[in-house]
C-alpha cells in the first residue's frame, strides 16, 4: 500500500518500446493518483497507449478520476468513443458524472447512447441536478438495510456487496426508502449477533437535501466531524452519500475559487492551462481593471491645474492610493473569509464592519503620522503632511475599511460570491478615493503647500 | 443526532436566572459544535456559569474544543486552574495539547502541574513537536494489536475499549511496536472468527513520521484518500494517528494562511478578534506597505520635471501601476495555489513562469491598446498612446508576469511560506516599474507629448 514512487520517463520510454508487460509491473504497485500524475508528462500517442494498457486490466477508470480537472477533457478527448462507454462500466457513479461532465455536448449523447439503459438513466439522474448541488457529486454506493434487520443480517449483507468504496456507515431505510437511521460500523462489530439495527442505529441522522449547495454540505460534514453525508430527496427518501474525499475537494475547491475571485480569475486558469485559454479567460478581468484604473484616472485628471502648481505632490500621491488598496484587500480578505467557514452570520455583520472600520482608522492614524513626518523630513513643509495624514485617514482609514468590510457582504445578500473580483473592485475605489481625498485636500490647502 | 437550533437568547436568560436544569434541558440534545457558538454571545460570568453546568455533566471538554482558535484563550482565560485541570481528565489527548497550547506560557505550567503524572508526560511529549508538524495534531486513541490476534480476539478488544474517538482501521504492530499492517475496520467484520490480523491485513501502509509538515500530512490523506494516517516515530514505532477531522482543520487553516500572507495578515487576525489585536497585528505589514509604496514614489519624483512639462501624463500614471497590480497579484494567486495543492514542483517551475510571463504579456499587448486607443482620443496625441502601450507591457507583461511567478517560488525555495506578503511585494514593484517605466519613456519621447 506504501506507494512507490514512478520513474515518468522509463515510463514513456517503455511505451513507446511497445513493452506493455514492462509498463505494467511498473506501475503495478502505484497508486491510481500517482498514476494519473504520469499523463502530465506524456504526448497524445503516448497517453492512448498508457490508457489502453490500464483499460486491459480495468484500472482505467479508478486513473482517470484522479486527474486534475483541468487535465481531464484534454486527455479524454484521446480516447475513442466505444472505449469510453465501457470503461464507463468499471467506474464509481460518482466519477461517471464526472467524466460526462467533461465531455464537450455533442460527445456527452453519443457516450451516453453507448452505456447499458440502466446506467445511462442513473447517470442522466445525476446531471440532472444543479451544478453546485451535492446530488451532482454523491455517490449511489451504499448500503441501505431495514430495521428489523440483525447484525449479523447486516454482516452477511456486507459480505454479499463485495467492495464498497467507502464504507463507515450502514443506514437504515424504512419500506418506503425514507431515511430513518445511521449504524457506525464500530457497533456492528461489537453487537450480538441478534440485534436488531433499530436497537442500535443513532435516530433521525444529519442528512442533506440532494439541491443543498456543496459548500454549505461540507460545513456540515466538517462541523459535526461526520465521515459520509446521507443525501435524500423529497419525502426523506436515502438516493446516495457524500463521502470524506468529496468533501475535502469541495474545500479545497472553494478556497481556490475564493483566492481566485479576489484577483478576478477563473477557477479553470490553473498553472498549466494552454496559455491561450488562461489569457481567454484572465482579459475580460484585465477590462474590467482597465475600466476601474480609468475612472481613478480620471479623478486624478480634476486635479491637473493643484499639480501644475504643485507638482510635488505627484510624488505622494500613489502613497495615499496603495496603503489604501492593501488596508481594503485586507478587510476584504478577513470578511470573505469568515463568510467562507461560517463563522459570520447577517445579524452580527454591522458589528463586523464597524470593527473593521475601526482598525483601519487606527491604522490610518498611525500611518498618516508616520508619513506626515516622513513628508516633513524630505520637503520640509509642514502642511503636506497634514494634508497627508488626513488623506490617509479618510482612504485607508474609512474607504478602505468600509469598502473591504461592505462590498462582500452586499455581494454576498445579493447572491453572488462575496470574493467576485473584490480585489480589483477595493482597490479601485481606494485609488479613486486616495487620489480625490489627497489632491482635493491639496486644492483646498494650495496657498499653504506652495 | 440532528442537530436542534439553540435559542442564543433564552440561554442567556436562563444562565442569569440561575436555572441550571432548564438549561441543560435547552441544550442537552444539541452537539457540541452548536453549544460552543453560543460562548461567542456571552458575557464574562455567563461564561462561567455556563462552564460550570457543562462541567457537571462532563461534556465542557467536548464543547470547548470545538471553539474557534481565536476565542479559545478568552474562553479558558475565565475558568480557575482547577477546574481546568479537572477538566483535562475528560479531554481526548489531541485536544488536551489544543487546550494548553491556548494558555500563556506561565499558566500551562501551573496547570500541567495539576494534571496526574502520566497524562502530563503524554500532554508534555505532544507538545514538545514543533509548531506545525504532524506530532502536534495526532491523537493517541487508536487501537494497535499483534499479528497473531483473531478476527474475534480483535473484536473483543474493540468491544473491552469502549468509545473511540474515531474508528475506521485497526493497527498491526510487531512486538517492537512498529507498525506493520492496517485492517480497515469492513474487512474485520466480514472475517471468519479465527482468521488472524496478518492474514487479512494490508502491509506497508501509507504512515507519516511525527516531525511531518502538518500540510504535507493533509495532502498524502487527500491524494490517497485514507480516513486516518497513522503517525510513527524512529524505527517505525507507532505512536499515534491524524484523523479527518484534523485534516479538514488543517486544509483550513492552511488556506486561510495563503489568503492572510498575500494580504498581508495574521492567521489570529480573525473577524470578531478585538479591535486593539488586530490593529497590533495589521500595523507592522502596514508599515512595510508604506515603505514598498514610498520607494515607488520615490521614482516618481525622479520625474517631477518631465511632469512639470506634461502634466496630462500624471492621470494615465496610476492606469499603469494600477493594472499591473493586478497582473502580478492574478499570477501570484495561481502559483500560490498549485503550490499549497500540490500540483507544481519545482522541476517545471520555468514551466510555469514561462507561461505566466506569456500570459501576461499577451494580456499586455490587448490592454495597451486599448489604453492607446482610449489616451488617443482623449488627449489627441498618438504618441502618449504609444508609450502608454509600450509601458503596459513592460510593467504588466514582463514585471507583473516574472514577479507574480518568481517571488512565491523563492519563498518557497528559502523555506518561507510562498504568500509571505506577496501581494505587497508584487504590488510595490509594480508600481514602481510601472511609474519608472510610463515616465522614462515619456521623459524620452518628451518632444513628442508635449
Amino acid at each position: 500500500m506504501k506507494p512507490a514512487t514512478l520513474d515518468h520517463e522509463m515510463t514513456r520510454e517503455l511505451l513507446r518500446m511497445g513493452r506493455p508487460d514492462r509498463v505494467l509491473r511498473l506501475i503495478g504497485k502505484s497508486h491510481p493518483a500517482d498514476i494519473a500524475l504520469l499523463f502530465k508528462d506524456l504526448e497524445a500517442n503516448e497517453v492512448r497507449l498508457l490508457f489502453d494498457i490500464l483499460f486491459s486490466v480495468r484500472r482505467a477508470a479508478k486513473v482517470l478520476k484522479e486527474l486534475p480537472a483541468d487535465l481531464l477533457p484534454d486527455i479524454l478527448s484521446l480516447i475513442d468513443d466505444e472505449k469510453l462507454a465501457r470503461m464507463m462500466v468499471w467506474a464509481d457513479p460518482d466519477d461517471e458524472v464526472t467524466f460526462i461532465d467533461s465531455l464537450p455536448e455533442e460527445r456527452r449523447e453519443r457516450i451516453l447512447a453507448l452505456m447499458d439503459p440502466d446506467r445511462r438513466e442513473r447517470v442522466e439522474e445525476l446531471i440532472s441536478y444543479p451544478e453546485g448541488a451535492v446530488g451532482r457529486l454523491m455517490t449511489t454506493d451504499y448500503l441501505a438495510l431495514l430495521p428489523n434487520t440483525s447484525a449479523q443480517g447486516a454482516i452477511d449483507k456486507i459480505r454479499e456487496r463485495g467492495e464498497l468504496e467507502t464504507f463507515f456507515y450502514l443506514y437504515v431505510v424504512n419500506d418506503a426508502g425514507a431515511l430513518i437511521g445511521v449504524v457506525p460500523i464500530r457497533n456492528l462489530v461489537v453487537a450480538p449477533p441478534h440485534r436488531t439495527l433499530s436497537e442500535m442505529m443513532i435516530t433521525d441522522p444529519i442528512r442533506a437535501d440532494v439541491s443543498m449547495d456543496q459548500e454549505e454540505a461540507a460545513r456540515l460534514v466538517s462541523k459535526y466531524e461526520l465521515l459520509a453525508l446521507p443525501i435524500v430527496e423529497q419525502a426523506g427518501r436515502l438516493v446516495g452519500i457524500i463521502t470524506m474525499d468529496d468533501v475535502i475537494d469541495i474545500i479545497n475547491k472553494e478556497s481556490t475559487e475564493d483566492m481566485y475571485r479576489m484577483a478576478g480569475l477563473e477557477e479553470e486558469d490553473r498553472v498549466f492551462t494552454p496559455v491561450t485559454r488562461s489569457i481567454r479567460m484572465r482579459l475580460p478581468w484585465t477590462l474590467l481593471n482597465l475600466m476601474t484604473a480609468t475612472l481613478a484616472a480620471s479623478v486624478v485628471s480634476w486635479f491637473e491645474g493643484t499639480i501644475d502648481e504643485v507638482v510635488a505632490l505627484v510624488t505622494f500621491m500613489p502613497i495615499v492610493a496603495g496603503v489604501g488598496g492593501n488596508g481594503a484587500t485586507q478587510t476584504a480578505t478577513v470578511i470573505i473569509r469568515a463568510i467562507a467557514l461560517g463563522e459570520l452570520e447577517f445579524s452580527s455583520a454591522w458589528k463586523a464592519v464597524f470593527k473593521q472600520v475601526c482598525v483601519n482608522v487606527c491604522i490610518a492614524l498611525a500611518a498618516g503620522t508616520v508619513i506626515a513626518f516622513a513628508a516633513f523630513l524630505w520637503k520640509g513643509n509642514p502642511f503636506l503632511g497634514v494634508v497627508l495624514a488626513l488623506a490617509m485617514i479618510i482612504n485607508l482609514g474609512l474607504v478602505a475599511g468600509l469598502s473591504g468590510a461592505l462590498i462582500p457582504l452586499v455581494l454576498k445578500s445579493l447572491r453572488f460570491d462575496p470574493a467576485m473580483g473584490s480585489g480589483i473592485i477595493v482597490t479601485g475605489l481606494t485609488d479613486a478615493f486616495g487620489f480625490l481625498s489627497f489632491l482635493g485636500l491639496a486644492t483646498l490647502f494650495l496657498s499653504y503647500l506652495s
